[in-house]
């Protein structure tokens, strides 16, 4: 059978999602602890071994509110067993939020419609403390209405190979980027900003590769239509560098409301 | 000549403020940055080393907006160098936020007329994950108007003995507690609560035992006159346990408006 997760984690302390030989990623530390809870025993039925994919890669330090996870398993425990199970094997820092049995036509990636991600940014003379690697900082004032702006640039069905990473392996640069909301809360100099990006999917390092460019906006150094020339320009060397991954937070995906997946409703954090 | 300061620290990784000899608290790590900045080479000049006073110490785990510090110098700096050239010499989750000079008349502890803190917690079946150490933690759900007819009870000056933790060093157990204000947002068992308390001084361990008190309310274990109960019998026998700490923020003091000191408008972050 086929069972969907979703899991919350602070990216802090991992090398971003995606399995490697150190172990230290959220996808090893998750795959520890749904083996050891489903007690399947890797060196005895290496056949047995819970394996997962996810929706959304993470890079080193970007954190997830609803990082939405599938492996297929015949081990068979209740959906309430799964949460409360495995988040006794997971350190602090992640968590399974939800387990849901899903049909085998479902696929956590392929069936994801749309993958939404925030960007906490601090604007203040002072660097973050309180929430040190959980923010972007910038030192200077940002003017919205360029940056609102440029982002109008991005919005739609475009090529966005301008701000695609190297090591990139999605199978086309194509992508639908239904929009960029921006709020902030605060006095100039003494603010935080929220920058929400939806769309179908996500080039490896787009969004951090956005954010580069929207700041460099922001502080004044480029105006808004430079934005349409690194898009139009189809060229990596054009854009500002990759910004911090420290404010960036996968949102979640949605799927087809068919799956039934459970929408976690999105804590918001804002009490202190 | 008198430098105060305002402080903001994330208290998971320290031993709380006061110093210890493993130099392991928040007050070792900023008087280390301020003697490194000030160059006042203990070693060489005992006597010119600089040492800090705290307007509330705060427990291992507790974090701070804004603590308020003083400390007497003959280094000559800018009000602007005392901040960047510091928080060069503080780790990432301690920054200074405002420096000023002020009178010798000035003392953070004994100068500030009132003191406030929250207190942020998640109710869920789920641990926390993206906040572990942020927040404290319910996973039953809690009655808001047990908890606010519980509070009542305590607010004005009441001596608070039921709530002082044995090793407490105040002079009195007389406080004048101003006000309680229990906020949430949410759903039942997918929320989270912010408890917010002002007064003219706390008591050790006084807020994270009235939490204690709260919470056993909330959860219908007891009903909301008991926090009378255990109020008039000034005895911490009475009481319910001491609460986590990973939840709990020294907003900060209040001075009269004579010392001009900077109100650090405190950072809804509220974003994510």
């Amino acid at each position: 059978m086929r069972i969907a997760l979703g899991v919350s984690y602070l990216g802090t302390a991992y090398h971003g999602w995606q399995s490697q030989l150190d172990g230290l990623t959220v996808q090893d530390k998750l795959e520890f602890a749904l083996n050891r809870f489903a007690d399947t025993k890797p060196q005895l039925t290496p056949n047995r071994r819970i394996g997962t994919l996810c929706a959304g890669r993470t890079d080193a330090g970007v954190h997830a509110h609803m990082q939405v996870v599938h492996f297929d398993t015949d081990v068979e425990r209740s959906e309430a067993a799964w949460v409360r199970g495995v988040n006794a094997y997971l350190p602090k820092d992640i968590a399974v939020q939800w387990a849901k049995e899903v049909p085998c036509s479902f696929h956590c990636r392929a069936s994801a419609v749309t993958r939404s991600y925030a960007y906490a940014l601090l604007e203040s003379a002072v660097r973050p403390s309180l929430d040190s690697r959980r923010v972007g900082w910038v030192f200077r004032p940002l003017d919205r209405t360029a940056m609102q702006a440029a982002a109008s640039f991005l919005v739609g069905e475009h090529d966005f190979t301008s701000f695609r990473a190297a090591q990139c392996q999605a199978l086309t640069p194509i992508k639908d980027l239904h929009r960029i909301d921006i709020v902030s809360q605060g006095e100039p100099m003494h603010r935080y900003w929220r920058f929400e990006f939806e769309g179908n999917a996500f080039l490896h390092h787009m969004i951090r590769n956005i954010m580069g460019c929207l700041v460099t906006i922001g502080q004044g150094m480029k105006p808004p239509e430079w934005m349409k020339e690194v898009l139009d320009a189809k060229s990596r060397k054009m854009a500002a560098p990759t910004f911090s991954p420290d404010g960036l937070y996968f949102l979640g995906p949605t799927y087809g409301a068919e799956w039934d997946i459970p929408k976690t409703p999105l804590f918001a954090y804002g009490l202190i």
